[in-house]
């Protein structure tokens, strides 16, 4: 799946996903008035303008970027509906062509983590048929468990052709509590990187190993040591644009050739309409605003490979 | 709502709590060809047989114990039909008096931990309304992104009177890769239980608070040291049974006055009827042998309190 992430990222000359991590307040009154009226105040009202705000918005990006991250906390805090929206989002995204990273960080004891493969990256037997849960092409997982927490998702990546990308240094002001500790002179994210080389040794997908890493973009010093350390290891990269991390501080993530990193944007790119560089585009035409949000995007960061 | 907990604890006399993880092939013959007749070889058959196990083993056990804990990826693998019968499980052991906890180890950036927060133990708004986007009581965490990937779930339990167990030491063989690292001479799952008691400092209810620890029953020299270290943390122990700790090794969990903490078996109980010592109940009656594999399993854990 890395191999098929890297063509598209070649051909769309964008090393950019786009993170559908819709929130209710997010969706401009003419949606939301509009699921009200048909769905009340409840979940299915949730579900309902969820679903239509990220239609237009991928209608808009889809020929643009190789590929999107639904992050699934935003859908399954609306319970049911929200988990209907989530799956109808990830069909309807690869129906257009993008590769779909599901943003679920699991990760539990190794029967359990199976199950969480299965359903997301993989199959679950039904009778004599397979079948899939959620369909998505490669999925976040938390390291915290250790190698069984993490290896049925290996397993999956090569019996289904997929991807993972493990939790490493993530992105978020308090990620150093744990992840910054030093453990031997080393800090702990370091020891989960070289944990990524390893469950990711057997399982190559071209130059790269469907084992990627994820490391924020708010901690570039680190990103320039993990991207020498994990050399196989494609980058996902969150926290660009609203949580505050810089093009700039973003060339340590890639590697000479331009590759070897894609850089997420949720905040900044489908709640565009709301800031005051794109409101010309007005509410109405908020999937314009992130569709030139998008084109920003990319021209800031292809500007520093 | 560790105080609802504890009561239950001491009035049905079970420091026990029976976890709900059903596999497909767990389940009796009689009740997946029934599945199948009428849904045929779907997702709709797998949420239509653990359905129908789930009831009859939640109605053969909910007057024996405190509390339930449901997998969530058991549930979830099989999509969105999984996910209803998640929902519906839990809305059911409510029903029926049961102290749910969901197994979600989630955790996120803040933002993101908000919302599974919001959606698992909180409430999300939704025009004037709030709303439940699943119902569970207490719910598991993980704490791999620090203090902001928990502290959303702490609010929730103060506002909603709800309660958590974070992971510190889990169960499974491969969980001393990164928690058992020495940090400053103590090891990562021992700065873990010193966020825990800091976590949960405001947030007492009664003589416990409502952030617990997972620790599993599997390392029972690190169960001893880490009941001293989070005098005030319940703990939610994993691992007995199928995943081979034994009663004996469950005495250093405990308090002197016999409560802080609750033993979970799952295969051991759902899948009782497998078991040699259980087959005179015949797979007809799979829910009665389950019954008494909770009987057996609380007088095994009382004889050593």
């Amino acid at each position: 799946m890395i191999s098929t992430l890297i063509e598209k990222i070649k051909e769309k000359k964008a090393p950019v996903v786009v993170g559908l991590d819709p929130m209710f307040s997010y969706i401009p009154k003419h949606i939301t008035d509009a699921a009200f009226e048909q769905f009340e105040e409840t979940l299915g009202t949730a579900g309902e303008a969820i679903w239509q705000f990220n239609k237009e918005i991928i209608d808009q990006i889809y020929d643009l970027v190789p590929a999107v991250k639904p992050q699934i906390a935003m859908y399954e805090q609306y319970g049911l509906p929200g988990m209907m929206v989530f799956d109808k989002t990830v069909k309807y995204c690869k129906q257009k062509g993008l590769v779909v990273i599901g943003d679920i960080k699991r990760g539990d004891i190794g029967s359990t983590s199976e199950a969480y493969a299965n359903g997301h990256i993989g199959t679950v037997t039904i009778g004599r048929t397979e079948l899939r849960g959620f369909y998505e092409d490669i999925v976040t997982v938390n390291p915290y468990l250790g190698s069984d927490g993490v290896l049925p998702f290996v397993d999956a990546c090569k019996i289904h052709d997929k991807g993972i990308f493990v939790l490493v240094k993530t992105s978020n002001p308090s990620s150093g509590e744990f992840q910054d500790r030093l453990v031997d002179g080393k800090p702990l994210y370091e020891l989960v990187a070289e944990k990524v080389n390893e469950w990711g040794a057997d399982c190559m997908d071209g130059e790269y190993s469907e084992v990627g890493a994820v490391v924020g973009a708010t901690y570039p010093e680190m990103g320039a040591v993990l991207r020498k350390k994990m050399p196989k290891a494609y980058i996902l990269v969150p926290g660009y644009g609203a949580q505050g991390g810089t093009a700039e501080s973003l060339r340590p993530y890639f590697n000479e050739d331009g590759l070897g990193a894609i850089v997420n944007s949720s905040r900044g790119i489908i709640c565009a309409y709301q800031q005051d560089r794109y409101k010309e585009f007005g509410e109405q035409n908020f999937a314009l605003a992130s569709r030139q949000a998008v084109l920003d995007m990319i021209d800031d960061i292809n500007s520093v490979l």
